[in-house]
């Protein structure tokens, strides 16, 4: 470290996979194929600056990797970056706790070494892991961005390099310098477990509905400093990869039964976002009440979450009051991305009894949750 | 019909139940009170013309229920309703298939003498209901409208008695004469088949993502006529009430098994709405698409559905294309809701073979889905 | 004083004028008819409870007006309210300064009796009043809330009531006190010098696009109180009524020649909102830029707004600078209607030096104004 | 023509000037450079395919411009364009009648040798050229696009390169064929003479507010084909270039004098654009409306235009009717700049009586306008 000029940031890409470094196959459509992204990223000027002088020890340092050089900005930083690219690519669709835990101990090997992280991801599950990362990544006092693109980076009309091109400049940047799991795309740097995907087409695809953009990216860059986490810099990061599998979520629907109830949160079961009607809300039926009082008597933890895209479960009406009384817990206005990798997480931590996993739940840990104030 | 006075509209009002007609119960909160939703009504000068002069023949033909009378407007009819109130009212996150079939059979039974409908539903599943009305009132040639509030109409500051003038005035002015299921909220007349419940607790609760609204309401009323159905008035309504209850929704997480998905699928079960990632994606494993397999081999027919709230699924990726070749059908731009009533409908219908009732989830019946074109 | 009762909050409806509380008139649509509205208004459960026992007392307050009592809510407070009517009502497009000053004085004259104050307006003037008043009323530290509608509150389709009706909620309860002029429409709270009329026929017709609502309306009420201005209660309500006349709005076009400028900018106007491009550019051709010379010069007041809904002049382009070297004053993000009544405002203060009314143009008075930083 | 390669297309870029193709310097800030853009595009693989071999006929084709290839898409043409730079590069609000003139001379000179064209404009009047050309370019068959950027395709973070390279594709390929005069920018084909620049600093920067873009890209690319004008293609271009300069905007403001309406209104001006309030109002005061009725008698052709953004001016109340009876022209749904641009392209007909070219005015010529219909 000692021998790093001063004026540059150094940060990495983890390149999970993910449609913005696949190349187009004429009978197979978009495929990834592996180191094809970097090739193709070193023939665009934006991406790397041949001009720019890389030392020895800067090589070094990134080593085995080798690194790239963004162009100069107006920042005083330099921002020279990697690309850790994991073998093989994955499919975002194919991803899970396992590979949740490979990032967040990936991002703990290099964590000092790095002003900043990228992951090139698929747009899929993004929002899942970004909001598992965000409770992986205890006290993270550095950026770590998720992105990736709706169409490929090697097309000629693609998403992937405006994309990327930011979230290089943000996690490099100590402007920015914002210490959360994020999600940059489409000019939005969104808080990560607050991220859902709402469209399966746009470019304009991510959307946090509960709460604002933190960063808006125009002519001017604007930052919204108030609802950006605060991080005590003294605090080490603490890095947890035990995640329960056992989670899943169940979506209320006109007719449900008892019986389907039971076959979802049957053992192994042991955490269930239950995806209601509304304000929180399910059919009042005994048989479907009692399916559920049944699985929290067991210990499964039930997470009351909405099916509407935007708002929060209240207990205004009585069939979410009633729930309450069964043992679910409400999720406020948890996305059910949060809550699934939420209850992962919790229950993850052995030490912890399912007594208090449900009052973590309702807790605000890191940004994901607006804790209920009486309404008007 | 004889006597009736040419320039009047006649509409029944079906008052199901739901938050617009609820009465403050001051430790309850808000709870259904039979009766006080008319009788709040007749004190409003705009639900009721004191000094209009309702005919004994006007009495009778609404019997046993009275006619209010709107106040005049511009357009020619003077609108004349009465409420049909159901008993006991329900809440609507305790409806279901039985419901669904009660409102058509009592649509089909009063659809000669008015010239159309509101029916006043609790926001939980009026998505849901429109829908499956949409495919049960076949040859519909009459309005149909859902509506209901977010705030009770007998509160000062509420969203209800907006909602439900508006309605009367559409489903009785022969102007608009849309002759569809829709639901109305918020200034926006919406295709049921398309509307969503995107927000808990705003007023502007519903939204049909992957189509305009039908009209919009300002200083002007802006129809858009070129998306109204059109239908052959020559044709006879026909209402279907048989529906299948065996239907669900399953939706995909990150390290959902083979074991939940079975679970889910199994018998009773014959027909399933896979929420799917993105454009269509389900975790390529070999497990998981083994039990979905088993599943269509079963003639469980599972409809593939993306978890966004905007966009469809497609066959772009292999993931989505391996589904097709399991057996699973592209539900393309169909909302969750529509797609559960759809296959709800379809294999109510005892004739169809599963064959069919695959090639029918993948047709536009009424308006819910449009058709895959080659994207370019 | 003395007797009012503690419960009770006392609002004043000014009513101006303006469509919302119109007649129709068979031959000649929409005209203002005296004492209409609250005679219209008292036929209105919502408006008026005829149960609320009024005590002479209460009358006595009120007197020459009435007081209407607005049913209860869950505030703990009951409002009370009398609608003081302007004789003539007047058309918004037809006021100017004087009818300001007018309402500035009314505002004075009833302060320390009421709670709180709606005045109606027409909604075509209405920002720049907004505007006007939130400058005129210094240390105000009781709500004013204009408000209007885009149809009059007689007609069976209408967003008058609902405009009203929160209108008179707000003002009146002590939970929300915002200390502001502010305008209310379509279940948001603007800050008066902030909005802008946006739609002519849409009931969505006014935004505040450089700044977020105060106040969102829902099933919740949500306050944003961080961008809420802060009132010293010790202060004393300063009214100023010496507007200027002598401004305008001059809007930049392609091939406006200095003859034109001249034409506007010439005595006795003292101060002239330019309507620029983009960031703030005009014309650089040295006869345009002359005629702005001279005017500056003169001690014409130019200040330099956009022309584009959204966003600010800055001073990154050359043609923006220059502007700056001859006198103009960057107008920042504030709206154009701010611009011309705070222009009125300054220069009626017959102490302030040109100088001076240059430097207060480009500060923040009252939440008008985002003084520019540095962007990135 | 005879020996160009079948699955080509030509596209001219006309490099006007403006942000996109600008240099940083150091003190300066952005400023335009000569050969600069191109020299800079030449670096980007996706601007140039140096892999793709340009034959002498192609060479000679473009002379004496230099063809650049873009790379291969899925559509069938391979597209070869070439940059046709102004000199000087004009900064956009410096732009008037005559270099409206002068874009429409160059495509009429080019317009049987290339498929499409794309031109370069600042982003300050880029919808008051769309609207110019749209007027001017009469019969138009092929594609014209404008586009720009709010920061220069040489910065490292930057909207230039996205909006060139998809217009340049939309310019050049058979399947959009778009004949029209139309503005690409963030992803949104908009109707040029529908369009207006709302927001200074926003990659989101213009919008069409009164019509549909005709164009939206994401994943897929939608077209709305119902609203494209379709052109007789049999019917010859026909360019005019005599604009009439003595046309001006002049907005309605409170207290707005006589004075300075006739100082604005005085010869040699022709043309106005009055932008009113609201629905089309102004003041209602006689010298005001004298003032304009002078101006209409002296055969000065004055247009109705709302302040708002959308919406249009109607004849509801007796403000806007009264206008109508003093000679003053309906606008209709004209955005400020279409009726600014469309008075200098009628008053420039040197043919065209007062009483034609009002009456042209409000008619539609080439989707400029909804003519008025009655509204409920």
């Amino acid at each position: 470290h000692s021998r790093r000029p001063e004026d540059t940031r150094y940060v990495m890409v983890i390149y999970s996979g993910g449609t913005l470094g696949m190349k187009y196959a004429p009978d197979q459509g978009y495929i990834p194929v592996a180191q094809y992204l970097e090739k193709k990223m070193r023939t665009y000027p934006m991406f790397h600056d041949l001009d720019y002088p890389i030392s020895q020890d800067t090589v070094a340092a990134f080593s085995p990797n080798t690194p790239m050089a963004l162009p100069a900005t107006y920042h005083k930083y330099r921002i020279l970056y990697c690309i850790n690219e994991y073998d093989p690519l994955m499919d975002s669709c194919n991803m899970n706790m396992d590979d949740w835990a490979k990032l967040a101990r990936d991002i703990e090997k290099h964590y000092e070494q790095f002003d900043g992280f990228v992951i090139l991801h698929g747009t899929d599950t993004m929002c899942y892991t970004a909001s598992a990362l965000s409770f992986m990544l205890e006290n993270l006092g550095k950026p770590v961005i998720l992105t990736g693109a709706q169409v490929p980076l090697s097309e000629l009309r693609s998403d992937a390099r405006d994309n990327l091109l930011e979230a290089l400049i943000m996690a490099g940047s100590g402007h920015y310098g914002i210490p959360e799991v994020t999600l940059y795309f489409n000019n939005k740097l969104l808080r990560g477990n607050r991220s859902i995907k709402v469209n399966s087409s746009s470019f304009d695809a991510f959307d946090s509905p509960n709460i604002a953009p933190l960063v808006s990216v125009g002519v001017e860059v604007t930052i919204q400093r108030g609802i950006i986490l605060e991080r005590d810099s003294k605090l080490q990061l603490v890095v947890h990869t035990t995640m329960c599998c056992d989670v899943g979520i169940l979506r209320v629907f006109p007719g449900i039964t008892a019986t389907t109830i039971r076959a979802f949160l049957q053992p192994p079961m042991r955490g269930v976002v239950l995806q209601t009607y509304g304000a929180g809300n399910v059919p009042a039926e005994q048989p479907v009440l009692l399916a559920l009082k049944e699985a929290c008597d067991r210990g499964v933890v039930v997470v009351n979450c909405t099916q509407c895209m935007q708002g929060n479960v209240t207990t205004n009406y009585p069939a979410a009051r009633e729930l309450c009384e069964l043992g679910v817990v409400s999720g406020a206005d948890l996305t059910v991305e949060a809550a699934l990798t939420k209850l992962s997480f919790l229950l993850g931590q052995t030490h912890l009894s399912v007594h208090n996993a449900r009052k973590l739940m309702a807790r605000n840990l890191c940004g994901e949750l607006t804790p209920l104030t009486s309404a008007l």
